[in-house]
């Protein structure tokens, strides 16, 4: 089945400016709070959230097989669990509906009140409930610079690394959607010299660049998922800012990992774009170094060309972009992510996340995260109200962008924004 | 609210033998699926399966507040989330109808039939959907042993081990309940000597002897749990199998901590054994060497006396026990861990599941692993049939006890069982 809703020529009756992330050829997927306090599933157009329970209540979807409440739910996880093949067929027949030929609710005023809202009447949710939160580690630049600044430069990755997509588990409970604020967490640090932790608010908060992907039932215990299908259950794609205490991090990891340093809270963009509004954005992975063990080995294009920044912009003050990457640095793709994850037989599920790692790029200002971009501190980045940061302040709010672009259409991911708030006194 | 359900001296109509780790004292609370192919909420006596759905209908539970369809689910979550008030009137009532001076149900055998079956008309479920499952490190012995084994027996516990009840976030989805047969993983080890690793079936499966406890909705987004309040959030106790591959383990876990050595398959009892039942059997946890932090310091008897054994039952075989430990043992207890893990503003939810770590105890007989008894393999376990050995072998059965006994009365956990079914070949 084609995908329709990609073609770069259709344009929309709703107004969609040129520099939107969402063109009628992105439709994406999310769950929002209505005007009317109804919780649904929908999409958005330009700055118009269009709500899909309503959508198919009046019709629009005839001939789709759905269940009647699939769209009226406070998670996509249900409609995710449909498979890839309902969710090319609804997002294909989303865009015949607001195709600037079609007047079937375009001439319908009163469709209008039940279905399109502009984007300040609605409050965006956590778009999945997330069962499984995996984080992978799979950017080299990030885990050579880290290995540099704490281990050895001249060994800065770990023997494992070309190997294996290195990846741990995470907290789902702490993930939010943009738009949430974070205290700054307390905890335990070992201060430079001294024998015995102390208590009180990290020093060093962090955010990391990231990008997560959602995924749909896939295997049962005991069955890996190949490397050439695991596209197949990939739903899609949002930003991902894996919020981090470094000072925690360096007391606690050792030798399970990160625990508190990340759990207090991990932010993520609230529309899930789709790995088939993604599809003209494919690319080769970076060559690898190490042909990695067969179950490991994807072919084709398995990446994808999304440009990513972050920005910082203290209280009062406006946005610094700190920093700009790209998806397609990343080592490990997220084919080879899933067909690692499970080739133990682990199981995935519809809704689970996982996330890419930090994305760094080649060079000082793509890196993903204030402690490379500050180099530990020793750098500190100016911001333009003449302010230095290190790592984030109190009442800092931190925003991630991505969107990919080619000369017919422009498909990006909305804001991923939290701002960080002084620590509890406790 | 007193208790009552915990009266030593009450007698239950239905048959309990002496031996049973489920007297009318006990009252753990289940899924499972009836002879009609119906979900259910349950709780055990003796050798009946208790569907306490039917009872509610019935009009048993009168009186106590509770939605009409709290016990028709599939999962005990949302009656998890009504709190420990009403766990406990429930759980009191249960007692009452089941004691022998109760007449109302006895002598009512229509109602028999659609409340009471026996064990083997049903089969038990998962009990909860585990939104986040945590796993700690508290056993010190443990931690040593390991130390010992793989770093340096001289300065086994790492330096953070005696300040922090270390933690790390397990994989929900590969949690399941006793019975179901795990397929041996496959996956990435480096052979001694190798500097490539190889793809195999993972030639070291383990069991680690644990306990978890099941969490209710404790705290909200950046607000932590003090130490005091920790067991108002917990709902109740399980046995926990964490299976270990430790050749996976050993080449995948530095610097993120174990993956994949450990998300293949984690096995609990079914049967919840609520806080209010373990009430009596209250002891004071180990003396700790350093006092640590104000947040982390319990007062009163918070540990449990537990005894736990593991028993290897080879095909074709008889059971061999090989080890006697005791959740006692633990060096953190659950209001350590549970107000460490919230102490960033992590939030706990209703079903999130924290295991304890492997509970090794002061003897080498008393260890909670394979790679502790046999000492890496140092020194085979000799079995019953005249077998050895070193971890555990294709079609073993791995089986986990637990129970409390006092001169009154004691309750048991059932059985935590698993059998290891030969690699898939890839």
């Amino acid at each position: 089945m084609s995908i329709t809703a990609n073609d770069p020529k259709r344009k929309s009756w709703l107004p969609v400016d040129k520099e939107s992330d969402f063109p009628i050829q992105n439709i994406p997927f999310g769950v929002f709070l209505t005007r009317d306090d109804v919780i649904t599933v929908g999409t958005r157009i330009g700055d118009y959230a269009i709500d899909l329970g309503a959508l198919h209540q009046l019709g629009y979807f005839k001939g789709i097989e759905l269940t009647d409440d699939i769209f009226l739910q406070d998670t996509l996880n249900d409609f995710i669990s449909d498979g890839k093949k309902t969710w090319r067929l609804v997002r294909n027949r989303i865009a015949e509906i607001f195709d600037e030929k079609n007047t079937a609710l375009k001439d319908n005023k009163a469709h209008h009140d039940r279905v399109i809202f502009t984007m300040d009447e609605i409050e965006m949710q956590l778009p999945v409930q997330v069962g499984d939160y995996t984080d992978f580690y799979s950017s080299k630049e990030h885990a050579t610079n880290v290995g540099a600044m704490f281990r050895d430069p001249e060994n800065a990755l770990l023997p494992n690394w070309l190997h294996i997509p290195v990846g741990y588990h995470g907290r789902s409970s702490s993930i939010i959607p943009s738009g949430i604020n974070v205290r700054r967490p307390n905890g335990q640090t070992l201060p430079a010299g001294a024998d015995k932790p102390i208590f009180g608010p990290s020093k060093l908060i962090d955010f990391e660049l990231e990008m997560a992907f959602i995924t749909t039932d896939a295997n049962d215990l005991g069955e890996p998922i190949p490397i050439d299908e695991a596209e197949d259950y990939i739903f899609g794609l949002v930003l991902f800012n894996d919020w981090s205490a470094r000072d925690i991090q360096k007391w606690e990891y050792v030798p399970l990992g990160p625990f508190l340093a990340k759990n207090f809270a991990s932010t993520i963009s609230p529309w899930i774009v789709t790995l088939d509004a993604l599809h003209p954005f494919k690319v080769e992975s970076p060559q690898q170094e190490i042909e990695p063990l067969p179950y490991l080995r994807s072919k084709g294009k398995k990446s994808y060309d999304i440009n990513l920044e972050a920005y910082i912009t203290p209280e009062n003050g406006s946005p610094n972009r700190v920093t700009q990457s790209n998806f397609k640095y990343m080592y490990w793709n997220m084919s080879q992510q899933l067909a690692h994850h499970t080739i133990n037989g682990c199981p995935v599920k519809s809704g689970d996340m996982m996330g890419s790692g930090t994305i760094s790029g080649p060079t000082p200002d793509s890196y993903g995260s204030m402690l490379e971009l500050s180099w530990r501190g020793e750098k500190p980045i100016k911001l333009n109200d003449g302010s230095e940061r290190k790592f984030i302040n109190d009442n800092d709010t931190v925003t991630l962008k991505g969107y990919c672009k080619n000369e017919s259409v422009r498909i990006g991911f909305g804001d991923c924004s939290t701002k960080i708030l002084p620590a509890l006194e406790l």
